[in-house]
Formats: structure tokens, C-alpha cells, sequence
């Protein structure tokens, strides 16, 4: 069991050295002297900071966000050591507010905040037997399965590879989605933002819902061809759309979807800020812990899978 | 084991009848020949027929509503025989909509809604941690508690008498409820109108609530003062109140909580229509079987208790 140097950057926020220490890792002042790093800040600008910190002695990088794509693109992220992605701090956050988005569409409640009266024609429907397309399957995903059990709802799990998903009802290959789409009531996006999942939800897979469905997005706004889903809320081809995340982010201002009456949107707070922190650094000290271990860390990075 | 012999009023409507049979019932044509009556028409000019229907042979009468506070002060139910409400009907559907309430106010998705530009304060909580008291522990409250288990939630169940309800951290007396309120992230109302429970949440309750809590009724609007309600939410003193039912109902145009920043509102909608005779044959179905095998049917009422 070797203890991990872990440099904490690029500011050694309390909450995070802590957890290092609790998970049996020393934090070191300087990168040098570093066997890991956790990096706490997810903004472009501190990036070439983290590159020019890594040497080859860092066998580790933690980085504070779920979604990865940036980093990739940025060139940060290389194949010279374990880089790990935020998903699982994030995940119950973020599943819950998927689940809070699914509920308000079908409970019709982004109408009724914006009633005036009382009309008992905003009517909702259930969840209860209806069936959820969790549409990827990581760590996101899997806490919004567990939430749907009790509610009755069932779920279709899509994953790259369609491998059996604990608590869904079945596993889908994503090469498959087309036959997934006209058997959901509810569509939910936690896949990440890769070549091969770019606009997956176009003017096809529209068309292919049922006209009952809501379409949920807390995974990348790229996932939606946004131009294409408002033209089929327009149209009425779905019932409604509820979107943390959407393309372009942010959102403009005047764009069609702000007063959409079929539509929700919040502006990517699905993991609030209130317990950011406090869930990052919580993941840090598993991972400083799996490490000293000689495990396996949580939401190991494949460059070339893409997420 | 006896055949109930069911009439099924003011209309034998199909999924009523089938759900009889099912259950082991035969429906007959007149109340005359019945042992039990199938009421499915909750509105108040159909009464004086069902009381009409009722004589000595009637053993049951089952009422198509979860709360029955109107049906008493109707006079409609006597001692001579069993009532049963439909709250195990609706409770999934009930509760489904009170963790969508729930879920909304935390995530301020009402704010959201109303949105036109895109706004990172728009900062929900999670409730991942939260305490949620669930005042009024039957059917709805039940199904409520096993929905927050897996979004770590933990409940306080608050039940009459305060005998231990599965899944709840705990379970308070209504006696003594005001322990309750200070420790609550959430106060959710499933509790039935009762001359005890009439007001329950008044000033002195709403003061002595969290500033962050959001306070969610699915019960009666008469459970809140609403004029207390109000005041409490334009001085900030909690962070919102969902509400699917409200005292008046309906809630008239112009009224202040339609516009409040911190109100959501539906228009008593949380069982959906679409999905409401579907569910109540289903419970008739089962207490007809319970009825035939000599066990207590669900939903009985205590006409002296209240529900």
C-alpha cells in the first residue's frame, strides 16, 4: 500500500484535502512532489495550469466534471496516466433532477406554473407502467433506474454495448435506439457528448416517439438537434421536452424554446452548486482511497472511447 | 364464502362491472337485490340516489373518493354497515404527484418555468439528506415514504396516534407536531380534512418552519390557512409552498398565489383523470375478493374518527 502525494489544485479548497487526508492520501504543496492530482476547477482558463503540473511521476488526475469532451478537446487529457471524471459524484444530483424533469412533464407542470386560472384540463398523466428509455447507463443513468422502481415506471436501459443494466427491464445496444424510441413514454438523455452520440435525437428519432412522449435531457445539449425538436413540439409530434442542457448553451435569449408552451427548461443546474463541493470532495477521498488500495478509481477516463 | 352480489351505480360502468366479476362479485341490476354497493360518481346531486339504494341487505358501500369529509357532512354515511374510501386507489397516483410537487420546489422548476432568460441562480437543492415530514401516514403518505428511499431522503412520518410506519425514520404523534416543523427540509400534507386537522398548517406552524422548507399539500386545501400561507411566503419566511389542493377551491383569478414567485400550484389534478376509473375498478376488484373471503376490505372509513 503506497500513500498518494496528492496535489490539490488549483486552489486546496478545505473540503477537498480533507477528504484526501480521510482517504489515506498526504496532500503536498507543490505538483512536483506530486504522485496525483485533484483538480477542483472545471473553467478553460486554468487548464494549461493542470498541463503544465502533470510529469511523469503523476500516475492519477482526478478532474471535477462529469462530462469530459472539453478536456479531450482542449488536449489535457493524455495516455500517460488514470484520469478519472466527476460522474459519480454527480450522479444522484443529477438523476434526481432528471426524475424531477420526467415528473413535471408528465404531471404537465411547466403549465401549470404558468397558469393564470384554474383549469382542471391541465391534466397529467402517470408514471405508473409507463416505460422510461434511460438512454446511457453510467452512473447517472443507473441512480435514475433505482429512483423509477417504486414508482412503478419501467425502464429500457441503452448502453453502448446493450450489457444487462441492474434494474431495467431490458438492455439496448445503442446501434439499436431505433427500436427503442416508439416503445417509451419518456425518453431521458444521460449519455455523454461523443462523435458517435451527436444529435442523436434528430428529426428520425422524433418522429419515431410516441406522441405522448416527453424527451428529458440532463446529459449534453449536443445530444439534441435543438432546430429539429422545436419544429416537433411545434408540430406537436411529442408531447413536451424538459432540458437541463440544451444546444446552444446558454440558451439565447428570444429563442423559441424559453416560451414554448410544451416545454421546460432549466439552465444546467442539475447537480446544484449548494452541494457541489461537498460531492466532489467526497469522490476525491474514495478515490485517494481506492488508490491506496491498489483499486480501481470511479469514472476511469477512456480517451478513445470518448468519455 | 359468499358471493357479493354488487350493484354498481349510478352507472354500471364497464371497467366497474368487469372488476367485479374479477373479483368474484355478481353484479346485479337493482340495489333491491344487492349486498353491497359499487359507487363510482363522487359529485353531490347523485347522492340522494345512494342513499335511496341503501337498506338492511347492504353489508358495503364503496365510495369513489379518497377523502370523505363531504360525503359525511352529506350524511350519506351511516353506522348500519361498512364504508370503504378509494384512497388505495389513488395513492400511487397521489403520491406520484406529491414527489413531483416535492421535486419541483426544490428544484425550483415553477421559477424555471417562468423563466425567459438563461439564469444560473436558478439554483435548486437536492433532497438527497433532506427530512421530508409526511403528515398523514395512509395509503398516500405509505407510498410517498418507499418513493423518497432511493433519492435519500429520510421520512418523518406524522400519523394520529404515532405508531411506527415502515420506512419512516420516525413517527410522531399529530400531538406533537410542532417538534416537527423546525426539523422538516419538506412538509408534505396527505393528511384527510378533519375538524383536527382543519388549519393545521396556520402562522404559528409556517413560523416555526426552516426558511429553506418548501411546504407541498396533496390532502385538503383546509388543512392550510391560506391567507397565513400568503403572508408567510411574501415575507420569505419559507422558500415555497406546491400545492395541488387549496382553500377556496377553486382558487379564484386575480388571487395572489396564482403570480407568487414562491407558488406552484395545480388544479387538484394528482390523480389523473385518464387514469382514475382504471384505478378505482382496480380497488373494487380487490375489495369485493377481500369481501368475498371474509377479510376487512380496504379503505374502511370510522365515521366517528373522521375518514
Amino acid at each position: 500500500m503506497t500513500v498518494p502525494q496528492v496535489y490539490v489544485g488549483p486552489v486546496a479548497e478545505p473540503a477537498a484535502v480533507e477528504a484526501v487526508r480521510r482517504g489515506g492520501g498526504e496532500v503536498v504543496a507543490s505538483p512536483r512532489e506530486a504522485t496525483a492530482i485533484a483538480w477542483l476547477d472545471w473553467r478553460p482558463e486554468h487548464r494549461p495550469a493542470l498541463v503544465a503540473a502533470l510529469h511523469p511521476g503523476i500516475a492519477w488526475v482526478q478532474l471535477p466534471t462529469a462530462g469530459i469532451e472539453s478536456w479531450l478537446a482542449d488536449g489535457v487529457i493524455d495516455d500517460a496516466r488514470t484520469w478519472t471524471n466527476a460522474s459519480h459524484a454527480f450522479a444522484p444530483a443529477v438523476a434526481e433532477h432528471a426524475l424531477a424533469l420526467t415528473l413535471a412533464g408528465c404531471r404537465r407542470l411547466a403549465q401549470a406554473a404558468r397558469a393564470r386560472t384554474w383549469d382542471e384540463a391541465i391534466q397529467g398523466t402517470t408514471l405508473r407502467g409507463a416505460t422510461v428509455a434511460v438512454v446511457g447507463a453510467g452512473a447517472i443513468g443507473r441512480a435514475l433506474i433505482a429512483m423509477l422502481a417504486p414508482l412503478g415506471a419501467e425502464a429500457i436501459a441503452v448502453t453502448r454495448r446493450g450489457r444487462p443494466v441492474d434494474g431495467a427491464r431490458e438492455t439496448v445496444a445503442a446501434g439499436a435506439l431505433a427500436s427503442v424510441w416508439p416503445r417509451a413514454d419518456v425518453v431521458v438523455l444521460c449519455a455523454p457528448a461523443t462523435a458517435q452520440t451527436r444529435r442523436l435525437v434528430g428529426a428520425e428519432a422524433l418522429a419515431a416517439m410516441r406522441d405522448h412522449a416527453w424527451l428529458v435531457n440532463v446529459g449534453r445539449g449536443a445530444l439534441v438537434d435543438t432546430d429539429a425538436l422545436v419544429r416537433a413540439l411545434d408540430a406537436g409530434r411529442i408531447a413536451g421536452a424538459a432540458l437541463d442542457v440544451v444546444d446552444p448553451e446558454p440558451l439565447p435569449d428570444g429563442h423559441p424554446l424559453w416560451t414554448h408552451p410544451r416545454a421546460l427548461l432549466t439552465p444546467h443546474v442539475a447537480s446544484p452548486r449548494a452541494v457541489e463541493a461537498a460531492t466532489l470532495a467526497e469522490l476525491i477521498g474514495e478515490n485517494v482511497a481506492r488508490l491506496a488500495a491498489g483499486r480501481e478509481p470511479l469514472g476511469v477516463i477512456d480517451p478513445a472511447r470518448g468519455y
